[in-house]
């Protein structure tokens, strides 16, 4: 229901009173058949959403595709078919292009940071920080090229954050607060910045411990310490170059905000045969 | 009206039921002071909206700022200072920060565009590429980097492209057509691949020409055959290498749907003091 | 989408919780017949929207149409025919009409304007007077009279009026900054009262200019000094009355808000067989 | 609640993402003063809505009034005096003129239909034939030119017409079925079109009597056999040529349709001085 | 059109960005039989509510169904069935069935209450002590359960209650107030808590007068005294205990907001064959 | 945002297009001052919500408040008293009232459940058993009675119950699943019916157990074999008369669906002084 709802604003956002070329230039009779081809190699997301784009303003268009989210697509592939009333599919191309070349750019960076991973055990995460509106999809996106999602936002799972710390009075009392507070099926994630907040934060059995912006070799001490007792997740100044040497330190998940603020689109179009 | 359904969407998708780990650890009655600041050179854009994520949530807060939209700040600077609800604070910084990264990251990169085609006179402009549900805030963000917008959406301006075309039964048809009956405050803009294409929009009086995909030579010779007589805009393959000698064929305009689509967000956090 | 809306929105003002008469007096399996005709001549606008009233009660009830919009209808036709439920045919009635009956009014008074306008090039124009909410249907209603729309808001068309004039400093600067701000795919409408200011919107090549409320005489002498330089649309005072004499002095576009703001409704109403 | 959604659904379909010519052409920060004038004698209806328009774009607009809903307006007179930023002043003038103008029609049309009634006892009733959205305000503008309003929607009251006795199977059976389904504090109108109907309605206690196109001497026939046992409404071909003589015969209410589906707008303007 | 958006607000409440549980332990593609059982006995109410609760999460989902609503349904008896996707049975079940349950247990209060006036003529009424949201559906089960139902809100019934006979002055200044203003299809309600205001009541032929929490034996002598004049409607102090006795002073009508605020929940559960 | 929404629906729903009783006895100047007070011995809830309704009828309202959310409150008692126009306190009156009753009714019945286990560490958990759109102010008065909340939906919180363990193939089955699938601040419950279960969700270390419809012995050895190795949740047949038994098996939850679908609305009235 979300989905049609987003789909049903972008298409007004697009098509306002109307498609003046369009209305022009073609007949409301015409069909046609376009193709969906990847310009580029990458990941493909969105194509459920895409078609959903058409069907909104023509639920009788016609759609064939030739692959599924997840597959990786070679640059020059055709993706799908759709056939249908012109005037409808000039009028969805745009917005179910901008949905599909978004969301694969975001599969296609997750996979890339995924495979640098591999042979170690840390799953790659998502954060909050995704486009207003959009993060229902984009954390679909990270799923789609083999990451995990972290917490949708801030209702779903606890992170004890310096600000909450220093609210409470020290890591041992925002823990306790928590636990009083927040319903019993919800783990307790503390961010640390140094070697002593990871212990204070062992110390109250926090469930999951946040190293965020340590050095690597710090890193590689606090995972030590850590020693199984509580999940580890690595934060800040991950990039393709940096992610490799953070999962060899052993920590669990590593996220990061570029794989959804900062995925370029891939290149993807519509042609009319 | 729009931006408040906009904030009001992004704050439910992030806080949802409640903020559960803030809820247990800060007090209701607490008030704090907050800083936005930037980690990286950028050009600002999206301050205004920013301030209005945490009035949405608590009218109450008090914003500083300490530069404007289109400012071009300095890694480290200072922008806001935000005095308020400690609550409100926090709930509001996701919000706030993806928003003003996102429409920063846009006006930096159009900047950067804008800034190579100095000495020309070729504007840089937008396209429909543009993430659902963004597209007014993004192309406010085009303007505040120097960029110039194209045509907002399907409604509001004259594209005749290949599609347009063919189903028109040629250029000077689908020219005629669109004449009669768009409103006469639109001017009309035909998609050209080659100079006999040109030739053709040339003859019908296209009031603007754009040049899709052509080689820097073809480009060179077009803008020379069309010599004033129509608006000239060069577009496909547009990238911070190529930008330049476009921009030095004489065309009017360079259209990116980088710009909107694959601009990297810029750096920039919140800390409570 | 928009259309749906409005459909549902009227639907709701007029049903309210339930149409308490029907569902006292009428079984809930009981099906009709039910025929729309015209009480008098009229132009037919709006018999899509007509009978998506009813599919949105009652997607199963089935409509054979006997005309379509743009006909002239004489008074004692039948329009259309309807099977189905009674209960919905009976709640759908008065919304169906009411748009009927409001958009048929509007086609016929465009008409009888357009008519009078025969033998010249003047083309009648709408205005932005419409019924808030009703502005895209009253448009389209237009269309189907015969005339032709002005720009839709403030925001697909640059009109110039007298208070931008003052506010800019003068015709050349209103122009030359919307020149620099408006997107390039639109043109530039001026709006003048005097000659002077017509020779003043001609020097910087105003692509469209506006006689504003002219006697006929001085509306001729700026049809002789505009010689085809720029579109002429003549403004206030359009009357059934005087529409020919001043299409007579050679304008292109003649502008009325009474076509929206004060077309009286024509008679149709619905029988159940 | 309802008025807010409506002017700002009206303002959306008229500023869309901006309205152009003003941003391009006005400062920001530029203040005005603006007069609304009437242009001919209206009765006005409205003014707080108008108001409220301007409120919706910026709360800190001033408005001193001049005249308040009901009042008699002459020609010339000023009605408003607005002062604030004049972007706002014109981005809300069309928006509220358009609603001023369209109540104050309505009201300006009632009460010519009032007045024609004066020294019977007949009140003048407005009926469902509204535009849709409208008909909260055009009841209110109804109220204010002096008529009464009918019921608002098929829930708030109980009218049997020809169909409703059909499908119960005759008068008595209808008024019968609605006693049983209706809540305890609705009266029971039927419609009739002959002196026979008048009898059987009478006969079941009907609390209202619709005598719906009647001529003349038949309504004065039915008024007197009805004699005070049930209010008397008179419907159908109602002009203002012909209800000082329906009101003559002594029914109870005249209602008519072109109240508000009919009535031309009046003529209001706004001047920024 | 109403019950679709409640619907659409249960789901996105209960769901939210997604059932995490089913999503990972049920393939997408199960499919499954379910059956919702009586775990009490109880009168149905709702049914088709909770059919469009499944079929607004999977237009595909069969249901048969086994009873409909009004009927006595006996402790383990099957109600309907439902086969189709089993992520989208899981995800309708909690809020099919807490509608469900709630409806019927309204209807299975009402019942009760109705089976204690046998004899007598008092009908059964709900008032507006409804849950935010729920009055059609509340009002819908008390019809369901064998009452009637009072005025839906405060726009389609007058009450005037003891406030609105001090602020008019007496009762016989409010009775005529709202004569002049109300429209006339609707009956006047007066609230009494005396003899002396029942007299003033009916002096000015007050329709309905509410005997508001009176001892029975004034109860008693306040139907002598209004003889058939006005119907009777007794309120306050409504229980299963008293409403017998109640009923036995021959009012017309008995008004209880236990029926809707206070229904407790009928036991219903759903099981996965 | 959701709460103001909430508001605004329950307002339009009991005033549609008017209050006509209060717009034709009370003046539109007229103030009053009104009481809230309770009619029972209540543990209150809802108080800032009823608040909101006034104020978003009319902001002038001043409100005093004698009592806060949590407090228990005698028969007899003034819980605020409100001051401002009559006809705006006289149309928020039943909104603001069932809002209060329903939301004290919650807590008042949760207070007697909580009161039951004193001594003992189980807490009492509301459910999913909630009137649909009023989650989030039911859940706040479970809050407020000294309950403490269940996840709030689907989405934020794992609980496998009989049809995931069947769907995914045993219990061992299902948590795995889920662990590789939920995100990694999620614990894991797992509904189990006999010791045999328990054992098994033990053996693949489930964060927490629920003992569904379990006797009370059995419950007793289930705590024992679990020995603190997972948290435990009692459900099913929990009433006033079997929590005590319950809380004494040693279980650290006890959950039940009457304190929000069950409880009876308490009785508070408001008094126009």
């Amino acid at each position: 229901m979300n989905l049609r709802k987003l789909i049903e604003q972008a298409l007004a956002e697009d098509i306002g009173p109307g498609d003046i070329t369009s209305e022009a230039t073609i007949r409301a009779e015409s069909v046609s058949i376009a193709v969906i081809i990847a310009k580029q190699d990458l990941v493909l997301a969105g194509l459920d959403v895409s078609r959903a784009v058409f069907h909104c303003l023509d639920p009788d268009i016609q759609v064939s595709v030739f692959a599924k989210d997840g597959d990786k697509i070679i640059a020059g592939m055709e993706i799908a078919k759709l056939s249908g009333g012109t005037r409808a599919l000039l009028a969805g191309e745009r917005v179910a292009l901008n949905l599909l070349q978004h969301l694969s750019g975001i599969a296609t960076l997750t996979t890339n940071y995924v495979d640098k991973c591999r042979g170690f055990k840390a799953g790659v995460l998502d954060t909050r920080k995704t486009i207003p509106g959009m993060r229902q999809l984009e954390k679909y996106a990270i799923r789609v090229g083999g990451g995990k999602n972290h917490r949708f936002g801030l209702f779903d799972g606890v992170l004890i954050k310096d600000n909450h710390i220093k609210a409470a009075g020290g890591i041992a009392r925002a823990v306790e607060s928590v636990r009083k507070s927040a319903h019993h099926l919800l783990k307790i994630e503390v961010e640390t910045k140094t070697l002593d907040e990871v212990r204070e934060a062992l110390a109250v059995k926090a469930d999951v411990i946040m190293l965020d912006n340590m050095p690597i070799d710090v890193m590689r001490d606090a995972v030590k310490m850590i020693d199984g007792r509580a999940l580890v997740e690595a934060s800040g100044n991950v990039t393709l170059d940096t992610i490799r040497q953070i999962a060899e330190t052993g920590v669990d998940f590593i996220s990061s905000g570029s794989l959804t603020h900062s995925a370029p689109a891939v290149d993807i179009s519509m042609k009319i045969k």
